[in-house]
């Protein structure tokens, strides 16, 4: 019998796949576990799941590639040292069961390991994990971390972490459903940026059994279990409609009159201009720098650094590229400058622009190498500073944006209060770009970084969509573009509410246009201020949502 | 010749006199220092000294008295040890100069302590205080930390931490001047809690030379050296206006023009009642529930917390005492519930009503304490959740609280989305009290432990000035009481803005009262609202500031 879970839709689809869990727990086997008297057979059993266990990562690492793929092929040779296999059946041939073998062998050798330098110590982790998959294998218990699998799964878990999905085959996935988390946690990122549905914040999904049939609706955060034959047929059949939509849209974002949204790509260096121009990017939103600078022990030189922010203007001639400048901190500290006492809570203290105002060569040096970048293409440069609180900071920053050669000058509005006073600040900035994630994190108070708080790092938060407003109003007042480059933008129904709202372009990560563009093309801009005038009226996020959904009817197709 | 510093002014007042500067800097003798030949001489010089550093110490813990007292006078027996002066001797016998022959001697402690459990262990740094005391005495460097005089002095530092004013002798200080800070820093709770002048984030303050005449105005933030006398007498007695205004102000508190803004105080627990009462606060406006759930093993008992509750009910037959329930959190984690997961951003995490949500029997047990406390005393119990973020939060505390039999649950407003959304709340809110410290932090995302962002710490900033007066605004359309009980209302001039602004009442340390009772019988309620307006035009703090006392001439003899 169907019984329904209910969460948060944070990446649109329909998934429909048996359950597969995401667990952390370690077997353990009992420090006496003896075998039943065969010492051949059970030594038998302890080689071949070590054996199969080093198949299973040789596999992984071959569909991983890169990294992953050497720390994988690494792991599975000491899944297959023949000392270790000689230790085994030594224990075994003692009595030890097969899985307590395996646990004392290599408890022996991680030891010696833990033992040997900074460099081999380092790979005592590895070990550990080699040995609870071979435990889990042998007592026949879910292996912990992502599960493995030959076809396709709902991935089910209490949280997602970047370390769990690095070696996920997002072949195999059909849609993720956690209990914790929230629209801006790596879960609902990942989600979107593969395509996938996601449901966050679902109370119970981590208790579904392995292997249940589950239907999901990242749209509607609405979790299936055991679902009808017609459900399963009336999602799927909208998750085509959306995706053939998606696929057949093109062209510059507008809506169905013809009211002209830019949509711009989201970018953390020139590796990611194919997936831009691939999915039709009319330029650049938001370009992070900080991969120039972060992980280095001294600072770029001008030519490279021009040469980077070169790469991504010529990649669109004609266009728009916003670049943020550096956005480092005391969680990014720079190794080339002094580093930044210990901040009990960084996401408030110095970073961003508050930083580089006390080391403003490093600003003068990125800006001078933006403004010689410019030259000889012809795109249009329009570079911002992150962290930007109030109007003398706006000040400061155009003044010696404009004495380095950088013509437009604008700010992040991502501080409350920059919102809030957007209409000082928009004397001084060339243009606004709202960064929604940060600006949901301090509007409600509620780190992006920590599970359990997911209601509230929700960007449909009426709070934030009246700092949305009240910003973009100031823009259009002063007659500046103000765009959005946070997550929000990337939410199809979210997006015709922000077009509403007043702001004039959209940035996302590359895989998302398609669907916006979609979206955009089916609303009317009066539709998109009627459903503004919704969501601004609710009283929390689900309702805004529903409201804003009922006032735009063209989306019902896509299944949004 | 006169020059003149700037800052912030953040607690009222003049103070004049000689500089005295807290130092960090540590005294290091050279490692080959020799005496000049006289053995016997230097170690006398050296055995003074040690003695000296004793009786200062001695001297000092008789004044901290308390805990202070007992480790000071720990510190003098470790400066009198005999076989600590038995090893200088023979050093200086050795040829080593007295300073050396301290540091030396007092290393091979440091090593023993060090070495001998976690008890002694953690007498190092005590250790560590004493070697430098005595050292800087033997080289005629500064002693580090908060300096002592038998004559009164402005002190002037880089930064001041709570750990640096433990056993400072506030009769001795005139008026504090810090280099970084904000008005919510540690320097400036102090000083308002003191009643003494301050000024924070003042540049090249911490460069003036010790000994130098300070005219520090702890309103304007302006801080004068070598003033010329005429300045200091204009201030002098504006300082005693002031104080004598305060010293006359009585009865609740009221403009001018009769408008009742009832003047309460905050507190952290009974010891504090008698401080509010000869103060003449009206009622409590934030009672801090903390201190009976911080630092300990199990949680209070029902009679333990009805105690603690009906003895500040009972202080104010009558009056109003409004309880915040407990806020806890990652960083100020309960031994009695589970440890909660690191957060790198407490600030941002699950603290207050976020944290109770998870453990409802806590914040069950305390309503009940709370509503059996009321029974049987004539005051009027208000309790208010801590983080409230939206409505949602508000209708759940308000259905817990009267389930628990309290009668009136309110929130506190300090998450920007609450105020924005306050309209909302105020459905399921009986009053509201706006925290003008975590909410300034939050929408200027500002960490008010940060040293070096006093700019955007500060209440006056216009953006917090918009949130106050939308808070309070919804407040007086539902027909609700809106309070302060941060920091914001323990300044005179801002008190008047925020009775401008709309807010019902005004609660503060007690030692802010009468101050803010004299300002406010200057006033009329339309020259509040006038000042309202204009320091929301302001383009900035230091001009709402500006703009506020321009319209309100008559706190001008108040100096302020």
């Amino acid at each position: 019998m169907a019984q329904t879970y209910r969460g948060a839709g944070v990446s649109p689809g329909a998934g429909y796949g048996p359950v597969k869990r995401l667990t952390r727990e370690v077997p353990q086997p009992a420090p006496d576990a003896r075998h039943a008297g065969d010492a051949e057979a059970e030594a038998r059993r302890a080689v071949a799941a070590m054996e199969q266990t080093a198949q299973d990562l040789t596999a992984r690492g071959e569909r991983a590639g890169g990294e992953a793929a050497e720390v994988l092929s690494a792991q599975a040779l000491m899944a297959r040292d023949p000392a270790l296999a000689d230790d085994v059946r030594r224990r075994v041939g003692e009595g030890a069961d097969a899985a307590r073998a395996v646990s004392e062998a290599m408890a022996v050798y991680r030891d010696m390991l833990a033992n040997a330098g900074e460099y081999l110590a380092a790979r005592v982790a590895d070990l550990d994990d080699v040995r609870d998959r071979i435990v889990a294998r042998l007592m026949g218990a879910p292996i912990p971390g992502i599960p493995d699998s030959d076809s396709p799964f709902v991935l089910v878990a209490e949280d997602l972490a970047p370390a769990d999905t690095a070696v996920l085959d997002p072949a195999q996935v059909v849609a993720f459903v956690t209990r914790e988390g929230g629209p801006t946690s790596h879960t609902a990122i990942l989600a979107r940026s593969l395509g996938l549905p996601a449901v966050v914040a679902c109370a119970g999904a981590d208790a579904i059994a392995e292997g249940t049939m589950l239907l999901v609706d990242g749209a509607t955060g609405e979790v299936v279990a055991d679902p009808d034959p017609a459900a399963v047929e009336a999602a799927t059949a909208a998750a085509a409609a959306r995706a053939r939509a998606a696929a057949q849209s093109t062209g510059p974002g507008r809506t169905a009159d013809g009211h002209p949204v830019p949509l711009l790509a989201n970018i953390g260096g020139p590796q990611d201009l194919p997936a831009a121009l691939e999915n039709g990017a009319e330029g650049v939103g938001l370009y992070r720098t900080e991969f120039l600078f972060l992980d280095r022990s001294d600072a770029p030189g001008h030519d490279e650094q021009v040469a980077a922010y070169r790469a991504v203007l010529e990649a669109f001639p004609g266009g728009k590229v916003v670049v943020r400048t550096l956005d480092a901190g005391a969680d990014k500290p720079l190794a080339f400058l002094p580093a930044p006492a210990a901040e009990p809570n960084p996401a408030l203290g110095e970073r961003g622009l508050r930083m580089m105002r006390r080391f403003p060569e490093t600003l003068d040096a990125q800006l001078a190498a933006l403004a010689e970048a410019e030259r000889g293409t012809d795109a249009e440069l329009q570079v911002m500073a992150p962290m930007v609180t109030d109007a003398e900071d706006s000040e400061w920053f155009a003044a010696v944006a404009a004495k380095a050669g950088v013509q437009q000058a604008g700010v992040m509005i991502e501080v409350p209060a920059a919102a809030l006073r957007a209409r000082h600040i928009a004397a001084s900035a060339a243009f606004f770009s709202i960064g929604t994630n940060d600006l949901t994190q301090y509007t409600c108070a509620a780190d992006r970084e920590t599970g359990g708080l997911g209601r509230f790092q929700d960007p449909w938060q009426p709070g934030v969509l009246d700092l949305v407003a009240v910003a973009a109003s100031a823009a259009a007042e002063a007659g500046r573009p103000c765009g959005v480059c946070g997550e929000a933008a990337a939410d199809p129904l979210l997006a015709c509410v922000l077009t509403g709202l007043g702001v004039t372009s959209l940035s996302m990560g590359a895989s998302a246009l398609p669907l916006v563009r979609a979206a955009l093309a089916r609303v009317e801009l009066a539709q998109c201020r009627a459903a503004a005038d919704a969501a601004l009226a609710a009283r929390g996020p689900e309702e805004a949502r529903a409201a804003a959904a009922a006032a735009l009817p063209g989306l019902a197709e896509l299944g949004l």
